[in-house]
């Protein structure tokens, strides 16, 4: 990864939005910016360079991660220490503007930087610039993401294996995590989601102690973290013979996420892709049980942006990296979702995850 | 367990702190008081009842876990949806004393609330009357945390199976998680440590695809969460024959463990029994290479209150549960730490993890 490439369009940035120095302190975003993973770090970028604080757990750690980046060890708070760092070495008597992150900094902290710099910066929330730039993945990492991507997949036909009435969900998603682990995946993504039978109704249904009954669907909603990368798939199946209304059900969701992926090229809003999914489900009379949004990007992070949902008028670009899932969930009787994770490219998109999605029948 | 008595025992810290009402953000906190374990929740705690705003998604799992609160389906973000609730519900045209979470909030969310309230509550940074209720785990908490302790310990003869020259730090630890899965775990409660040969100098030196070597130090740092409590031990190990240097940093580490948790008991500071470690530590010239604190709280989360380290005046009470860990670290040569779980009592403690902890050769 190009990290001084990635500091060096962030210092441009800050140019742009009127700001000295910009104090990261969201990990994530630290990571990207000059490939740091520890659990504790605050990254100072001035407009002469960066620095990266972190504490004495660290040191070596961050010798072996960090180059684009001044490393300096504290045994406080780093974002604490950078601030003071910050006010020790200001050039004149100015008070220097000092962007923050108020999506992830938290109120504590600020109160806390505010006492420490008292009138010696001036603490501005900033927009967020790097979440922007992380949205737009380049070849390294769309490189990553696939390999995530066919890790992950690779984790289905074993749940389909494991799937089986009476057996409990945790045991088939233990199976699964087991081979992510073999096949190098530093963990999952997410809890798994393994939710049979009337459990499938509960969006973000764990998998539980509780078996999988003779009949009904089973959701199955699981991702990897590989060399840093995230991949995310749901796929739902059903024990038994399905009814009728559970195919067409089925089907509607389908179509569903169909309409969504033919919806997806650059130009197109976020909102744009949302309402392909929705519309399909209103037209089925599903659309009161389309309860959450149809995808959110992801690279470092699960969830990142851009969101998928309605109101949202961000434009798609080639290289975003978006999930497309769309769900219907009956409370008390049953649910479905399906997902894959999508690359847009310049003249539409490319389904990363393998694309079979016929209703499996064990 | 029993949340109306929580969420009562709250109210009457609500009104000696001057607050008529507090939105609890920090979702571990909503699930201390509410039993409510979902991914977006505010709650809303007055001196007239608590009400757990949380999204479509949660609608059936809400049901299933909240009878102390009332249950509100919003499709906004719950805590805006809470201070609109409060604007809207209000009696008289006094400004309420809304407290706010400072430690988990973030700024833009408080900026956020703070615009919907406009004059009609007044913001302010609450203690952490949660987090500090939560300290004293009560007697169903701590058979919890017993049985989440117990499925750790199985953990550590798979990791001793396992651990053989040429095998990669992540197979032992995919091991490890499979086991735990099958035993009912709902996660692992942090990413599993396994560092072997130099790597074992990183504090927190994840699993990693290196190999483990023909001879050296391995340190395993693990945890389970087991209906929802978490559990955490570390043992190190030694392949190959150890040197007399290794087996005397080893005795150092384990005498300073053994130390801190002879200082354990009612009354004494968390301060003390970190200074209790550091010092046979320092007695044996490793000072410099113990970097961290000597131990944390643990239940819902992996780190909790109080901390023991320098500085820490909080003193231990009964039902307190803590890791002591101690250790040291060499870079680029070895680590070595050790820790168990410890459940302050009347008397003194008592060590919940398996004693054990001769130097395992293999």
């Amino acid at each position: 990864m190009n990290y001084a490439a990635r500091l060096a369009r962030l210092r441009a940035a800050l140019e742009e939005n009127d700001l000295d120095s910009l104090l990261l302190t969201h990990l994530p975003n630290i990571h990207y910016l000059c490939g740091f993973t520890g659990s504790a770090a605050a990254l100072l970028v001035t407009d002469s360079g960066s620095i990266l604080f972190t504490d004495g757990r660290y040191r070596t750690q961050a010798r072996e991660e960090v180059s684009a980046a001044h490393i300096v060890i504290v045994s406080k708070s780093p974002p604490v220490a950078a601030a003071e760092w910050l006010a020790a070495h200001r050039s004149g008597s100015k008070a220097v503007s000092l962007g923050i992150e108020p999506d992830s900094m938290t109120v504590a902290l600020r109160d806390r930087l505010a006492s420490v710099l008292k009138g010696k910066a001036r603490l501005r929330s900033a927009p967020p610039l790097v979440e922007r730039a992380r949205m737009v993945k380049d070849a390294a990492e769309i490189q990553r993401i696939r390999r995530a991507v066919d890790v992950g997949a690779s984790l289905f036909p074993i749940a389909c294996q494991k799937i089986r009435p009476g057996a409990s969900e945790v045991a088939v998603a233990a199976a699964m995590e087991f081979e992510a682990r073999c096949a190098g995946a530093e963990a999952m993504s997410f809890p798994t989601i393994l939710a049979s039978g009337k459990r499938s109704a509960i969006v973000h249904g764990r998998a539980s102690l509780a078996r999988i009954p003779r009949r009904g669907f089973v959701v199955c909603d699981f991702g990897v973290i590989l060399a840093d990368y995230c991949s995310d798939r749901t796929r739902t199946v059903h024990v038994g013979r399905p009814s009728a209304d559970a195919r067409q059900f089925y089907a509607a969701v389908l179509e569903a996420q169909q309409a969504a992926i033919a919806a997806v090229r650059p130009g197109a809003t976020a909102a744009e892709v949302d309402g392909a999914a929705r519309r399909v489900l209103r037209q089925r009379k599903l659309a009161r049980y389309f309860t959450h949004s149809t995808g959110h990007g992801l690279g470092l992070e699960i969830h990142e942006l851009p969101r998928l949902a309605k109101g949202q008028t961000q434009k798609l670009e080639p290289g975003m990296v978006i999930t497309i899932e769309p769900g219907a969930y009956v409370p008390g009787k049953w649910g479905v979702r399906i997902e894959d994770v999508v690359l847009v490219t310049s003249s539409g998109c490319e389904v990363l995850t393998p694309s079979d999605k016929e209703l499996v029948i064990i």
